[in-house]
């Protein structure tokens, strides 16, 4: 079969900005067009990943207003929501575009436009996605984070240091991302003493609220050949939901949706754990950092915060992890963040990345919704 | 290649429901599944048509609430939105599913609750998928409706009275169609001697506001034929999108994403618009089913009108169009109208649609977002 590869990508710069969503967009699809060396009207699919512009800025029908921006009428549009995790999702859709036959060129646009709302009403927005009988008694997504990671901690005799040390890595690969939204170091001790959001994590173990934009340009591997040799392949992906009640988890620190999502991926690709090179994990809080490099197996369970202890997920470790800055460094504009993670595997294996260059030639990357509710899981290769 | 089929669908009662948006889609989800006779962790990939539940409940990753409700953990879940075309695009996502060969079980499930809402709140919703220069100048979708019925009656010397015939066509329909909002046939007096919305069109040229859900099973046809012997097949689809700006169309009573999408899909059937013997059309304004009959190419140019008039698209005629009631009688939960259309096309094909049945294996739906914005049509043939 003729594998589904990815000739273009883009980002905007991630963080406050002072652009409506379909600004945004366009901003990104132009970007990508351009780096593909794609015209508009190739585009027979554009799919945005999305979750709330309805809700953040009373604004529907946006993938029409892409297809309009960018002249790609008439290609077919549609939006894909799967809550923190629509950028997975709308990369399984593109993939899915091709790899049926549908498309033979498929831009994803992801997005998403929060900063311009106050915290508590972003928090309200997000929060909405979870069971009610969690979100109704205050049981927000940083609560969980908090309840996880203490029992994370005492299960697996971590000390809290480990945490502070997912940020002070992400933290510093962020700082050679150009589209970042935070470029400055931060040191273990200023972790450690930042205010207590939800015990024992602290506010340097969460991820920002961010604006910001992301596309990809995919067509099948024979089409990709016209266009270029920098192109990279996706060779297995996978989603998976996990129990939309957080509390009915059988072991609350073992993402379900990960083990599931990773294990159709694997099997797609024909690849093992021990094969993936460098990975983009869904780091909205630390502990996640921890809890995806186990259940994708990089790790044994209960070990993940040894390797960042001993540095293995450094950008010059045996498996570089989030060398983008992660969602911690980088920001978190929900449609975005998966569509983001695959630009950064996609530069790293076509060799592109930069001063955050590492040595790889299979990457991954896991974009996880709500607390694990659902899960995508993309692998990539160099061709 | 393997056909995608359809091996089961249900909807449920259209109309003011007491219900929610998570307990429309579970009851329609269940009702699918016993009616294709599969089990809910047979579910590979689920997913959910709906534009607005944000908006309109408050509530966000209805996708995972559905999982978690049908009991069908660790399937795949997504949402698609393509505003009233939300329904059409899940049937498109779902294909593509099934023919990338992700999933051999897909379900969709659309549905959207908007009564408990009051008119102005949902029109409002509603209006936000147009272009900006459009709505904040007050032209609506029903605006558009009643200036391209007037441009139409005018370029074409149709009567007035033929708009209205569509109307009274699909209350007959709907009469015996138990899931319809309205089941009562109007006469041609009524509808012409009702309040003017947007003139020339009155309250009778306009579907209703509608709670409701729809839901289909999709699988390769190789699969499909170990469950039961009543399938159809999906044997064309295609999308597009035509300018998000009503405006800038060359020819306002030409609707190019019908044309465009339904060129894809008679290509992939190998069918011309002959072969077409039931079909389904998004008659959100009754205008809107004249532009969609000759955009198809049942009817020639500025003729469909008199197919109406002269009883072709009648349920005893040659070409039966809205034998479920149309979005008129039935109803028009916004997520669930695609879905409800290519139920009612799989009913006619396997010979289930009671006293509503018509002698056709071929039929076709076309689901229209915004005033044409982006079209999907399926094709959709008897085993």
């Amino acid at each position: 079969m003729d594998r589904v590869a990815i000739i273009g990508a883009s980002m905007t710069q991630f963080g406050q900005r002072d652009a409506w969503i379909r600004e945004l967009l366009a901003e990104a699809g132009q970007a990508a067009l351009a780096d593909a060396d794609v015209s508009p009207d190739e585009i027979e699919h554009l799919y945005v990943s999305n979750m709330a512009s309805g809700e953040f800025e009373g604004q529907t029908g946006v993938p029409n207003a892409l297809a309009h921006d960018l002249a790609a009428m008439p290609a077919y549009t549609a939006r894909i929501d799967q809550t923190s995790s629509s950028g997975g999702a709308g990369v399984y859709a593109a993939w899915q575009s091709v790899a049926s036959g549908a498309s033979d060129m498929t831009m994803l646009v992801g997005g998403e436009k929060m900063t311009h709302r106050s915290t508590a009403e972003s928090t309200d927005v997000i929060a909405s996605l979870t069971h009610p009988v969690e979100y109704k008694h205050g049981v927000t997504l940083p609560s969980f984070a908090g309840l996880t990671a203490r029992l994370y901690l005492d299960t697996y005799d971590a000390p809290r240091e480990s945490l502070g040390k997912v940020a002070v890595k992400n933290h510093k690969n962020g700082v050679d991302n150009p589209h970042a939204q935070f470029r400055k170091e931060v040191d273990l001790d200023t972790v450690l003493d930042s205010p207590v959001v939800a015990d024992p994590l602290r506010l340097y173990d969460f991820c920002p609220i961010t604006d910001g934009s992301a596309a990809l340009v995919f067509c099948p591997e024979s089409v990709a050949r016209e266009y270029t040799d920098d192109y990279a392949v996706i060779s297995g992906i996978g989603g998976a939901t996990d129990t939309h009640v957080v509390h009915e988890r059988a072991d609350p620190t073992t993402m379900g949706g990960v083990v599931n999502s990773s294990e159709i991926a694997y099997e797609m690709a024909d690849l093992e754990p021990d094969d993936i090179e460098v990975a983009e994990l869904h780091d909205m809080f630390t502990i996640l950092e921890f809890l995806q490099s186990e259940d994708l197996g990089f790790f044994e369970k209960g070990e993940g915060w040894k390797a960042v202890e001993e540095g293995v997920t450094d950008r010059d470790g045996d498996l570089p992890i989030n060398t983008s800055g992660g969602l911690k460094s980088k920001g978190h504009p929900l449609g975005a963040s998966g569509v983001a993670q695959v630009y950064e595997i996609y530069k790293q294996l076509i060799g592109d990345a930069g001063k955050r260059q590492v040595d790889a030639d299979v990457g991954l990357a896991c974009n996880v919704g709500g607390f694990g509710n659902c899960v995508t899981t993309t692998i990539m290769e160099s061709r």
